[in-house]
């Protein structure tokens, strides 16, 4: 299939040579340079703009931008993939931005006939390599069916979550409750121990009881816990703090838009705010655990 | 085996006629006959005393008691256990109370010869009749050795969480880590059904992904996304909000003592006690997705 | 001198008939026909575009809008101010937002030669009437003193806060602390008084000790304390819960902006949230306190 | 007048000085015989046990401990106060405890016809030296005004706050709300001088406005903005953070026992208890906002 794709960052690349390898055509842009020379030297086509992504005249066009602010540009400015897309091409977004301004810019593309789904990820970078991601997708699902076997090149699973928008909701729904549940077992483990319990054995009453979660049982944040996890090697590589900083922030403004009081999801995000402007924002997420206890090397 | 049994209310009432079902000889005491009586019925003797039981000379004494000031009365009081009971008789007190409490005593029936084990149990009032308690036990390893088939007449799980006290801190941490969850999901699944997803799927991308936890997977506070549990008949059974905000009293009371900061924990206290307070202490704690949304019925 | 107005609200429309009082000829503009007509009838010339009220010429320029989206299109739209104005007009922006679109607005205007101000107030509806309002002033200190007898005539003060948006920063740290405090002086009040104290001799002990604050002091909570607060009215008239959520979204959005933890801030914003999603929005923002103790009537 | 003092430590100290000072008769008693010297070398006699000050038959005996089990042992031990003292002597205990031990003392004191009144303190050592201090206390009127000479002799000011217990109450209320207060003002002060305001020019907006309050205007955290306040000497002398942290446990507790949500207090307690357990429980109160900026010097 032709498929166009914006955006070939730390996700966005890896992404589009696993649709290369899955035999599709590929046309690519990035600002940057060295971001496009390992896809074109994996067989795709660079151009030198969103607009000539648009004029390959691809089935398909694939996004994957830092923020809201990239996405209202790619698509909505003057040379832009609206002004310049052919009807029927469809749209997929896989950037993680708010689900108010997903739905603002599927809006407009369906006025103009182009059918458009957002899909925010989750497995990070690795996944985004291996091939491995998850893909919470909002829109009609007529379109999530003629985007699948698309997706499923890039990723294990893509569920439809409704409407549009739907995706962003979904993403910003569980990582919020991520973050809620990783600093409670942050808190678990670290008021456990401080009483006298040995970590592996609490993680273990933890996940056969009412407390189990992922955070607890696959992503332990006490060190010493768990083997191949942030926190079995300095808490380096997995989901960075400031990743979880721009999630929470998403979360409580798409809160505020709706009135919805999210009292341990503010907490959260204020305190991963405050680790990360203590310079903590380039490690792993589950290092909260830090502003808990002291590590005892 | 011969063994007394103090505290017969809703949880000592059904472990006990588990523990005559399995075949033991039990001596038994409590403040109220209304207790007593189903108790005898199947088979026990009833005492007028803590100090008969004592006198009864069984190989074990189970307690089950409110709170930590019961607890301290029984064993220590002028005419309590440890002034009564011969050397070498194993002592059990399965009641949920502070850790610091439980190895108080602990160490004072050990310093007279008596092995001692904290075993707060989990499950609640329909693990206790059904015989599926999980005990978490803290003591000697030999002492739970001896209490295991004991323990396990009347539940499905006993685990040693370490030296005396440790069960208590085991049952603290994961409740404390419980409620957290809990008010996580019920903020998660808010916030997306309030920005337009359905509830069962959303409940479904949270149980395939990071934010999978106890509280969403099986006893999801949502109305209607599971069946079987409290949210899916208004509230009633399971584990009573009062419940919730006693335990999440002695996990904060556990933190102050070793200067443990508990941020979540601590605000989900509070949650739970502003809750209780406006009326809803005997709702199952689940219900404090109301604090969060209006039922639409 | 020569004023133009835009907006004319409940806090534009008072203001500006102060100015008309104190002498100025004003051109005004607003959407809404209702909002014009007491202001018209007071002397001042209605125009019917934004762009004609740059047109009129006058020497200073006044605006006073609900939020940024409001200001940003009334100064840059195609036919916005900064299209229209001419040069050495100084611009004075009374509308409360956030910083950061303050310093926007601000860096466009000067850019071409027009000096602007952002200077939001505090005072309320009550205030903006009696000419009693506190500006909190951002930009160049000579634009100040010009701006100074104009705002005198619309209040008792004005404050200069420093460079460009510092009006807005100022308004958004006082009244976060505003909410901090208030909600401080709630749960204090509401412990005392349950814990057996006489509501006066409480506030009157807070007020001569270190818990003292404007809302023990000036604005108690709670019903009975002090006359003529909105507690002792069934908290009508007043600071309405609905615009301090708008307060403290604009400073948790301002601190995200900075990495800035505000973890009361943030807490606050949600209880005022959650409050105002009970239904109310409308009541003054002590009203808060029934979140914690029910009136007793 | 002859007078009784148990507790000689920081506080008691200096204030069994301005006792002798005012020319009354004092028998004192302290574990430490460091904490006796510079008292008997004032004037005082010291004697070896509780019950001895209480043999010495004074009019009023004064004690200053702690911490709630050092008075229930003084008072209720076999051989304490309650056991040894005449009729008609008058109790005052000017610890800082919780308000339901203090009503239990207070009652079992009454039962045997002692008055007694529970006088707790503000003003920290500086004002203990000086003769400072605030009392705020709870009992009987006639009491409260046959102890107000005394008490006038060591502080500059003696509040009637009711019965008995409600010198406790006033106190942890006032301190509770001081620890939001002074979290509030460090939170507003980072949170504007991050956004670009000098901080001078931001407390003294602060101070003319609705978030004036004591911490802001007398103690404010901010280094550089107020001379002879502790953050302008690097956080030495004036309230401990350990201090505080014991208040916040007090007013949580008795919170707890009357299921009144302080939801911003206890999170104020935790913040204060993590900032403990960072090293910092020397420091005075107002370092708090050390959690919040880093210092630039």
């Amino acid at each position: 299939m032709d498929i166009g794709f914006i955006g070939l960052g730390n996700m966005g690349g890896p992404m589009a040579l696993n649709l290369l390898k899955a035999g599709h055509n590929l046309t690519v842009y990035d600002l940057s340079a060295n971001a496009v020379a390992p896809v074109t030297d994996a067989g795709a086509t660079a151009v030198n703009s969103v607009a000539e992504v648009a004029a390959a005249d691809p089935a398909i066009i694939i996004t994957m931008l830092p923020a809201s602010s990239h996405v209202k540009a790619v698509y909505l400015d003057r040379d832009g993939l609206l002004a310049r897309v052919r009807p029927r091409v469809l749209l997929i977004d896989a950037s993680t931005i708010d689900p108010i301004t997903a739905r603002e810019v599927a809006g407009a593309a369906g006025a103009q006939g182009n059918a458009m789904l957002d899909a925010p990820v989750s497995g990070g970078t690795g996944g985004a390599v291996a091939g491995t991601l998850t893909f919470m997708v909002g829109g009609e699902g007529e379109d999530f069916e003629r985007a699948r076997p698309v997706l499923e090149a890039m990723g294990k699973k893509a569920i439809h979550c409704g409407p549009s928008g739907n995706g962003q909701v979904a993403k910003v729904s569980n990582n919020m409750l991520l973050a809620i549940s990783m600093i409670g077992v942050a808190e678990a483990m670290s008021l456990g121990v401080g009483l006298g319990m040995d970590p592996k054995v609490l993680a273990e009453v933890l996940n056969t009881s009412t407390g189990r979660c992922w955070s607890s049982d696959t992503y332990n944040p006490f060190p010493g816990v768990q083997e191949n996890v942030p926190a079995s090697r300095g808490y380096t590589g997995g989901f960075g703090t400031d990743l979880m900083v721009k999630d929470l922030g998403l979360a409580t403004e798409a809160a505020r838009h709706i009135r919805q009081p999210v009292v341990l999801g503010a907490l959260a995000q204020q305190l991963y705010q405050g680790f990360s402007a203590q310079g903590n924002g380039a490690l792993d997420f589950s290092a909260i655990i830090r502003n808990y206890r002291k590590e005892q090397e």
